[in-house]
């Protein structure tokens, strides 16, 4: 198809086409003539992946590029997929200096060795959660750290459950794509479960119910 | 004390005070003399509550101003204050057109009608949630509509504990702002901690071990 007619079907206008195959993140076209190129199935498929990461994974573009490259490489591994999914959408989580930004690097790292979970000591969501516990603890709310182990219980469930469902894609291209869509989009829905799920435990803490709502 | 004391002991620079100031996230202090003001141990604490919501929660400028200035109101409530925390830091979660993302808007009402939960119609995060299920369709991954069952039963007991522990807070300036902290900054935490989990159940599908890792 043309261009035109790609932009008709996936809802994206001509220009942030041309943007996206200028980034990087669509591939080219096949030349049927100066200036004009023809698109197939998997330039629409490959169209509606990159409006998912920008729009509801919220993703930089340089991010979003980096995640479609590792996609795109052959015989790459889902282990190794995950990691360049995770390093390439955390958002600089930096690693803070002084007594108290060791003293919560510390605890995280304890946090998960006490699990027992692998993970790289360089995990960049290791330094995430150092960051909150050092902001909880400089706040003065030590008791938020309560929930720690209820968080870490729950994502081991959920981590289990992604993970197979990932893995039961028959289909390698299908799993590749699972794993950033995963993860990226997971992140968001589970996210937007818990504030959810947070509004009705408030609504029922504050004596409202059902009736009273629908009054 | 004097702003440079103000800056030495927060860590935070004079010029980025001046700009909270501006701002207005961070009160002004008492008027000593022309062009001089003194400082409390409360803008200090204010400080540190200012630059938690900005770096490790990734808020706005605008989205932090809203929120300190539902914690500064006299006697907001509990379940109002969680509504403001969760509208400022929800990012533009848009509502899509066509019969897709209708679709996809009635899966999600749909799916928080079952399990009972009270929500208000226009609740951000059921959009978010729409999006993702729109998105997770769009690309052919529907299979990963099954690990939302697990989410939301995680978001379940995790809500309850993280409400119960806010409650728990004897003191209300305490209460309001563990509201807040926990909001933002426990998204932080449960994301890092998936994250943490997800690389352990991978790593030991691929075959890892911690005596591999070590190696």
């Amino acid at each position: 198809m043309r261009i035109g007619e790609l932009a008709r079907r996936s809802g994206v206008s001509i220009p942030t086409i041309k943007y996206y195959l200028r980034e990087g993140l669509l591939p080219p076209g096949a030349a049927t003539a100066p200036n004009q190129a023809s698109y197939g199935e998997e330039h629409l498929h490959r169209l509606r992946l990159i409006r998912a990461l920008l729009d509801v994974g919220g993703l930089t573009v340089a991010a979003a590029r980096e995640v479609l490259a590792a996609v795109d490489e052959p015989g790459i591994g889902q282990h190794e997929l995950l990691g360049v999914a995770h390093r390439a959408t955390e958002q600089s989580a930096r690693r803070g200096s002084g007594d108290a930004a060791a003293h919560a690097r510390a605890e995280a790292e304890s946090f998960v060795r006490t699990r027992g979970w692998l993970v790289q000591p360089d995990a960049p969501a290791l330094d995430r959660l150092a960051e909150v516990i050092a902001a909880w603890r400089a706040l003065g709310q030590e008791d938020l750290m309560a929930c720690l182990d209820g968080y870490a219980r729950a994502a081991e469930v959920i981590a289990q459950q992604e993970v197979d469902t990932v893995l039961a894609q028959g289909d390698r291209a299908a799993m590749v794509e699972a794993v950033v869509i995963g993860t990226v989009l997971g992140e968001a829905a589970l996210i937007a479960l818990r504030r959810l799920a947070q509004e009705d435990a408030s609504a029922r803490r504050a004596g409202l119910t059902p009736s009273a709502r629908d009054a």
